[in-house]
């Protein structure tokens, strides 16, 4: 069914960029947002507005009847979820569909099977694709404990198995401190879930985190080639590039070509990203999860594809089969991409809403910005802290990474700190010219230089 | 000699583009200014800047000394003369480098090599060039006139062999018309330039303005395919976009090797252009000229073969030989380019200068944006009125016109009229959508849609 009104059930940076997307396409759009976001550049930028609901997102822009009657209101005939809120929520993707409405993603099924890290591991162990070695499911026998754990090798993690979110973890480095450890996490995991089950997963030390950009029909997938996202602080990344900084190239290979044998092995529909942990000690790779969305950092693929990842996305809800083969899809360059986010580099990170102004966008060769600000803007306080994402492309990294700073030297966000200051540090930080950095690299890094973030402050 | 200090002999947007590429080289900038631009975004953004004159651009932008004793001054290195001013005065080249400073640009002997019209038509013949039939040098005598004309066809041009600019310029559409107006055009000649010599030269009545970027560096030289700009008004270029719309790859790729001959067999050192006139009833091409220093519309060049042609400048001035391959040059998408000029199409394209409010810059995949602009700025009424250049790329010619109605929409430019409605419409226009216009077609189309540009008014 082809697409004629989009219905955008996100806000901020992503929701102006799927109206791009739209618009390009001859497709109208409808914005459906909160009291806080009123005046937002994508409820400017929309065809048409719909307010769902009060600020608190669990009654906004997490509330499915809302979203669902604004689309019949409207006559929307599509629903384009972007990320976070609900587009990984597989039953919305149901209710959508339920509704007589096109969904820009993959089915409920999928994610529901995808966005399980243990059903996705099943997955992905049967395409082929290697795991972080693991238990693969839970023990409760402390011999059996002690076989797997001398299988995989130190250090290693003990989780919870029924629990979440990171709580009850240990790492263990050697048996002395895993027969001492186990038998803590069993009555923690006990005390907290209910249940002593406990699961063990091998610690990759110095992992770079690389993903693997797809897009499927159902019928056939292909890749976009990788992205490196290493430079995380909280497990937020904070500054990708595409391609990764030194993956060699037959790895490159193998590890697209165990993306696209997962993508295919689901009938995966839409745009998809498998994320790995690559060792570069080691040359293994290992796959983590999958996020069956678009991503924030999907801007480096395209800068490095020439492929509009949201126009094919909404292609291929809309009915089209994937126009390109997998040889259409060339690398070009190289692209990187940091997050403009509300927070002060010089405070911790505090995040800080605010009134935009004596707003400069950075422009010229390779420079793009995907913002959601403009002068006079009021950064309201109740959701994520991103507000902008700066992307640049060159023929290199070098030449990638000082273009980069000379962006950062042109944007100016007044009335708000921002962590436009840390992403000046990092390109020119040496460790990040040489790509020499991995996933536990930059939380070291923001610690020694502190003193340097706080005395630069946090203003653009 | 590796330039470390640039000095910019421009203003306005070429002027920030130089300072954007020279940054990224880790190359300091001086820029050179009148009094009307103080306040410029050059003069911002620049590391130095130096007061040279007064606003009238005889006195300050054309003022050799002034330039020259600010390069003394600062220590600067090179001169980089942008487009217009001085970058085609082989006089102010030779005097750059008298002064011991790297030229931007190619030889002082080649900017009067190429730059005079016929020296550069002697040339082009000279590489095996088609250039447009003519009289091949001055003409005297009636009886022989008679005999070039029967030889070249109608409709011709008569020119004063000593004249310019367009002065006394006739054209004929058979011999009647021939015969009546060679004599008044030799009375008129011989009166106004006292020389009553005449140039014949054939018309070419449905031709595409179609140029080809060329990079050489003394030793050897490559093209990056063409440009078309054939909608133009009153000669000055409105809408460039590149490759050609419309131009059969055999064809492009006879152009292309005719401009590295051309190129190649001056020993052209720098970035050039060489233009042509393409009738596309009979495929036959014509070189026109060649202008010896960038171009306004180069950054669709830049957005179809990922090269940045200004960085490629620097390096080759700076006695780098040229790095790329000719086989390295892809081309790839489609770019287009329009002028945001502080003009207004309801009132006949009068230039009025004022202060910038409400700026909204568009963003988002494929947009570039290459601009003078900033909120509170007040453009001076001393200079051409470019004020900015939105440039798209998109796979395809159909996909990039959408997006370049996407971009004007988003574009705001309050407390002065621009072109944008102009270049709206145009991006609406069947012709144009279709790529079926030339070096003509702009004029009687404005004609046409003068009414409607009217209601829709100049300002954005």
């Amino acid at each position: 069914m082809a697409i004629r009104k989009l219905l955008v059930a996100n806000r901020g940076e992503i929701a102006v960029r799927i109206i791009r997307a739209a618009r390009e396409l001859g497709i109208a759009t409808v914005q459906v947002h909160s009291a806080a976001d009123t005046d937002s550049l994508a409820v400017r930028m929309a065809d048409e507005a719909v307010l769902i609901g009060p600020p608190m997102a669990a009654k906004s822009y997490l509330n499915i009847a809302a979203i669902l009657k604004a689309a019949a209101d409207t006559r929307a005939d599509a629903v384009h979820p972007g990320y976070g809120f609900l587009a990984e929520n597989a039953d919305f993707a149901d209710a959508v569909v339920a509704a007589g409405l096109v969904w820009v993603g993959p089915s409920g099924d999928a994610i529901r099977v995808m966005g399980d890290k243990v059903a996705a591991r099943v997955a992905a162990e049967s395409a082929g694709v290697p795991v972080v070695p693991g238990s693969d499911g839970r023990i409760d026998d402390p011999a059996q404990a002690r076989a797997v754990a001398l299988a995989i090798g130190f250090p290693l993690m003990i989780k919870a198995a029924a629990g979440g979110g990171g709580r009850g973890i240990r790492i263990c480095h050697d048996m002395e401190e895993f027969d001492r450890l186990m038998p803590q996490a069993a009555a923690e995991a006990k005390s907290a879930f209910g249940d002593g089950g406990l699961y063990i997963e091998k610690v990759i030390e110095r992992a770079r985190h690389i993903e693997v950009q797809i897009l499927g029909d159902g019928a056939r997938a292909i890749h976009c080639f990788e992205r490196e996202c290493s430079l995380q602080r909280r497990r937020q990344k904070v500054w990708e590039e595409a391609p990764s900084a030194t993956l060699p190239e037959e790895m490159r290979a193998r590890l697209c070509a165990s993306a696209v044998a997962l993508a295919e092995a689901v009938k995966y529909r839409g745009a998809g990203t498998l994320e790995y942990l690559y060792d570069d000690a080691t040359g293994h790779f290992y796959f983590i999860e999958m996020n069956t969305r678009i991503q924030v950092e999907h801007p480096v693929t395209e800068m490095i594809t020439g492929i509009d990842l949201v126009r094919e996305m909404i292609r291929i809800a809309g009915g089209e089969p994937l126009r390109l083969a997998q040889e259409d899809v060339r690398l070009n360059g190289h692209a990187i991409e940091v997050r403009i986010c509300a927070e002060d580099p010089a405070q911790n990170f505090k995040p800080g809403p605010g009134t935009i102004s004596g707003l400069r966008v950075p422009g010229g060769a390779g420079v793009r910005f995907d913002s959601m600000l403009y002068d006079g803007y009021t950064v309201p306080p109740f959701y994520d802290s991103l507000l902008a994402k700066l992307i640049v492309w060159d023929e290199d990294r070098a030449s990638a990474i000082a273009r980069m700073a000379r962006a950062l030297d042109e944007l100016q966000v007044g009335g708000i700190a921002t962590t436009k200051p840390l992403h000046q540090a990092l390109a020119r930080d040496p460790g990040v010219r040489l790509g020499d950095f991995h996933t536990r690299w930059l939380e070291p890094w923001l610690e020694q230089n502190a003193a340097a973030l706080a005395a630069e402050g946090g203003s653009a």
